[in-house]
């Protein structure tokens, strides 16, 4: 078993929500009260719980519990939402001992249906007496159509600590947050306001570059859990290992995001777009993320050598200008448009491609130093028979 | 045999750059000159016709001649493809016995490949042979992945002329032009600069309001032809018979805009979304476009009743703000949210969704006079089976 993070307890069950008895509440305990910060969706109509937390941590940002359902979202669901969220947290502290205040909460599933309070609430006896080191269970119930549990876990370099992290996807997936909630959980004291920069940076840098369908949904969320171990200092800026804490943080995060993106709903294979040689890193993003919203270029990579005018196009439509005749192009390591016109062949790019599992494009637009980075997934069947049956 | 405008030839044959025979050539041929205004692509690399097109368009008014291949787009072909162009250009000049400065090309298809001129060039002479009256054969040289021609012929009130529009689709569409071709045709002068509003005007309500996939190609063009018949006055902003040309030219560019979308890759039926009561016309169009815009929406309109909860969380992911308790939702005459909670039934809104082939979504935000429209199709396994197989 791998050496998760101390302090944390974790449990999954079945409340009846989703069918055939899969894992749809999940609790996280915290034994003494950790730090938490978060980062959330940007839709302008978030679910019950994201109003909820993000109006916790605004007031405080020491917390003991977390509980998760997956199959309902508690999204569209007007004030009824606020009130199912508030009894779901009451019930849930009450099992555990807790204050409301104390216990966060968080949803994932379908919108416009409301909690099923009746089924959470028969359950909630077992997943308490089920916490325990393990987060397996836990990293089941949190899912929705993913096809496989994401999960990381890293040693902590220069510290007796670990980082545990794990999220679900997978459409619904967008740079500003995705239909996506991820938590990490780390058994180390960290300054509040100081994690809080750390972890916008990791979100910047993995969550945030990649996209399913460019759609973003209304649940979105990430938290950091930094467990308040009693005899440790908080990480700071000046502690000799912070360095160590935001490059394995962002480690993590990026791991968690490649997982989310490379089980994108009926995706068989990841995207990357490194676009280089931009005026700004603005313009770089706006070419990237062109590129991997662009239902044509991933529907083009079902077959080799895809149709690489496409990527062709989705750079000029992103509207950022730059000089035609300096742009280059290559896809896995074969160049196919240079000095303003195509070059290379068909065979050698289809070559090149059966040799990788996941695909990346590199983009220089000659003209300056704005780069960027986008991941996200082929476009198949499979993602339209998800879609199309799941109401 | 409908009427269509005086003074035009058209003709379609096959160059054998199509399998099957398919006819990929298309002439357009003006007897007296005609005034012609255009609207074209934004995106950043154009096509060389595109490029041509709109450079002749600045420099002068009056044309004779339009020559349109299909099955390559001429674009990422750099100086190469803009020599094939007015290769293409001269060599149509020459069998019509015009000036090359009289000719106007486009092209559309593969992007990234040069043009077949050894091909156009054989089938030029049984293209100028074969002009005639009738534009049917024109209609069929100019698609590419679309399942059927799309015209449409209007008389125009008050004046004994024609309005008759011809369009390709299907993928690649977008607001702000689409892959998409559009001629319209009309025996009767305009002056220029009248003519140019009224066809921007026309654009904004009809082929700027429609997308199958967001994605906006490199060839989209849009070009008005008005033959300058002797012995008429052109029409202007003053003349009786104004009003009434508005309204047709809109029309006919409002019945193509709804061919092409209703033919979008794989589509089955359209979606027609109205935002109102937002706080400007823009922030309404935002809202509009962000649902047309959705995999998630299109793929829900495979099965009755959709997940209308994915168009909720579209509305909010649009950036627009609004009072969520204002915010109403109706599918086909039925609500399905208002007052800030779902309403009505499933089977209820089932039963409504069937009695129509296409679908009207209708948003108020309750927030304003702002309105907007945006009409696309859904996304279905047959988008992805077009597209994937391309190449």
């Amino acid at each position: 078993m791998a050496k998760y993070p101390e302090n944390f307890l974790w449990s999954g069950v079945s409340s009846g929500v989703k069918r055939d008895g899969k894992y749809d509440l999940g609790l996280a305990y915290s034994s003494f009260p950790s730090t938490v910060v978060g980062v959330f969706t940007e839709n302008k109509l978030p679910a019950a719980p994201v109003i909820d937390t993000k109006q916790k941590l605004s007031l405080k940002t020491q917390f003991h519990a977390l509980v998760v359902n997956s199959g309902v979202a508690n999204a569209a669901t007007g004030e009824d939402g606020i009130a199912d969220n508030q009894q779901l947290i009451e019930e849930t502290a009450r099992h555990l001992n807790l204050e409301t205040d104390q216990v966060l909460s968080a949803s994932t599933g379908y919108i416009g249906r409301r909690l099923p309070l009746k089924n959470i609430s028969a359950a909630l006896p077992s997943a308490v007496d089920q916490l325990q080191r393990d987060p397996a269970e836990f990293s089941r119930a949190i899912l929705t159509t993913d096809t496989r549990t994401k999960t990381v876990c890293l040693p902590m370099p220069g510290l007796e600590a670990h980082i545990f992290g794990v999220a679900k996807g997978s459409g619904m997936i967008n740079p500003r947050m995705a239909t996506m909630l991820a938590f990490l959980f780390v058994d180390y004291p960290v300054e509040s306001g100081w994690l809080k920069e750390q972890l916008v940076q990791a979100a910047s840098q993995s969550f945030n570059q990649i996209t399913v369908d460019g759609d973003m949904s209304t649940n979105d969320t990430v938290l950091v859990w930094a467990a308040n171990l009693p005899g440790k200092t908080p990480l700071t800026a000046d502690h000799p290992c912070s360095r160590e804490f935001q490059i394995t943080l962002q480690k993590a995060a990026q791991l968690l995001a490649g997982k989310i993106v490379s089980d994108g709903e009926g995706a068989s294979c990841t995207i990357e777009v490194l676009v280089n040689g931009a005026r700004s890193d603005q313009a770089a993003a706006l070419v990237a993320e062109e590129i991997t919203g662009s239902p044509l270029v991933k529907t083009a990579f079902y077959q080799f050598p895809p149709n690489w005018g496409r990527i062709y196009s989705s750079i000029g439509a992103s509207g950022v200008d730059f000089d035609q005749k300096a742009l280059r192009i290559e896809i896995d390591g074969t160049v196919v448009f240079k000095s303003g016109a195509p070059v290379g062949s068909k065979a050698q790019l289809k070559k090149q491609m059966e040799k990788v599992e996941n695909h990346l494009i590199k983009i220089n637009l000659g003209d300056g130093a704005g780069r960027a980075r986008s991941i996200t997934c082929d476009l198949t069947r499979g993602y339209v028979e998800i879609n199309a049956g799941y109401s």
